[in-house]
């Protein structure tokens, strides 16, 4: 039924169509024409309703297609399979059940929309139809799982890296581990997702969420002092598959350095991007509350924090926040 | 119909009942009061069974019971829920799907017989009926990712304890990272499937194989040179409710231990029990094949291995088998 009244909005792109006619024609209701319109809005369709002439469809949302993103990752040999959903509970639930039936190392999941999208520590993830990227890539890394974490900061690195280059001149930076900030505001989220068997990986399913096209009335209200998009901070809308293509190819460069020649160099490369380094930090572990100053990553890749008494620590896991800042 | 059978057959455990009359008194062909017979001997009835006088239950196989378990761990706050069922694919997939559903730590899945028990690196595991303890527990571990590995070693040490303590005198080491052996043979598998959001466990399934009262004829002919049972090497059956106890009470007190303290006590105790130390080893990881000798753990959980030049090489993931033997 959507599509019905899409057709007959898009033979008429000049007027209006009464909410009667449409109702007429399509023998439904004049409420049923008016909640299919608010369904089609939220898919990014948009729509001038008014009283007295009816509805007028002014833009469409800009939709991925396989097609184009292959053409844009032809230089690339990481991506297998592109699976693009136009609506899912979470791209990370379908690429984990692609990958338990054994779904190749490569395989990414798209989706226009997430009705249940989700991101660190069981939160949710705001994602609505066609205005972000909400992927899922399948990776089988031949790594002991102790490096898992290594993996987090690699998809950091590679995110920030693609981002500064599609979105210049925006600084953004990395928030410890993997979020990616402009002026402190949030525009990506990353959530690696493993399953190991003993010390051995099986898969890991890295989860990346970026606000690209949303607007401030996209966010509910409480999230518009600590959340932003590029469309926001850039003043114009970015074409997303631009923006996938240029993640792939920054991911599959570090992922080869970093299966060749180990964590190195995306240790350096992730503490010259950070934002994170070198400012009195409190940090929340499953352990307890530490203070103090971050000062890079150790070897494995965790985060070295300086105590007051000079000594170090590594941290493995934790919430991080301002210390003059009490704001979760 | 396998009850009926089992209930004429108990009712004369001093005679025979041939097969004629069972199968007129089942209404089923003489071939069909056979093939029940065979499916009830996969359980672990045992028949005498004569041309001229038919069928005698000589045997039945000992069950497990939640209430006699529960009586033994009584002493002990970790087991907060046990499913005990008499066939399942495999108690790493039952036990999966209830920790995705929220059970809490310490829901344990024990079964009867595993039709697709899986052993490490995808192998199969030999799961006959009533032989042996086939199980998974839930554990949702406040860990780092990266101490993940900790914690196979840890249930390896728990597991050997509790097999010297219940066995004895038998003779039995830790073959790094998690198999125990006896003279060379395994008499046990460990398991343990690690989830993680970013660098944080969402939860572990600690997947436990003890082949207790198993024999000889019980295991394809291939696996006889490498594989035993406690029975095989006692001479007598075990009971299995008591091993499960005995593990559960040792896996507690060390789990307490090592998130109360670290890694250290663990660390000492698997290398006091491993029988892969100071013996030539080679070493087939992800990246290549090592040689070298073993010499401990590192602070991480890795095996430290000893190179022909002296230096130390921390080992992550690997199969190991003798310098002189190529059996894989």
């Amino acid at each position: 039924m959507d599509n019905r009244i899409l057709e007959l909005l898009e033979q008429q792109t000049e007027g209006y169509l009464s909410g009667e006619v449409l109702s007429k024609d399509l023998h439904i209701s004049r409420t049923a024409v008016w909640k299919h319109i608010k369904k089609l809005e939220a898919q990014g369709y948009k729509f001038e309703a008014s009283r007295r002439l009816g509805y007028r469809l002014i833009s469409k949302p800009s939709k991925l297609s396989i097609q184009e993103l292959m053409e844009k990752l032809s230089g690339t040999s990481l991506i297998k399979a592109i699976k693009l959903h136009e609506s899912v509970d979470s791209t990370q639930n379908i690429a984990q059940r692609l990958a338990e039936d054994d779904a190749p190392q490569g395989t990414l999941v798209i989706a226009e929309q997430q009705t249940s999208g989700r991101g660190r520590m069981g939160r949710k993830w705001v994602s609505p139809s066609g205005k972000g990227i909400w992927m899922s890539l399948v990776l089988r890394p031949r790594l002991p799982l102790q490096f898992a974490s290594q993996l987090t900061l690699l998809t950091a690195v590679a995110l920030c890296r693609a981002l500064k280059t599609v979105a210049a001149p925006l600084d953004i930076g990395i928030k410890w581990p993997n979020d990616l900030l402009i002026g402190g505001k949030k525009i990506s989220g990353i959530l690696l997702e493993s399953t190991a068997e003993d010390e051995r990986l099986k898969y890991v399913i890295a989860g990346i969420g970026i606000s690209v096209n949303l607007e401030a009335d996209d966010y509910p209200e409480e999230l518009l002092p600590i959340a932003t998009s590029l469309r926001m901070e850039l003043g114009r809308p970015l074409d997303r598959a631009d923006i996938i293509a240029a993640f792939i190819i920054e991911f599959e460069q570090l992922y080869n350095v970093y299966q060749n020649e180990g964590f190195g160099l995306i240790r350096t490369v992730w503490e010259a991007l950070s934002v994170s380094l070198f400012k009195p930090t409190q940090l929340k572990t499953p352990t307890g509350i530490v203070v103090g100053t971050p000062i890079g990553l150790d070897e494995s890749g965790a985060l070295l924090v300086k105590l007051e008494d000079g000594s170090l620590l590594p941290i493995f896991s934790a919430e991080m926040s301002p210390l003059s800042d009490n704001r979760s």
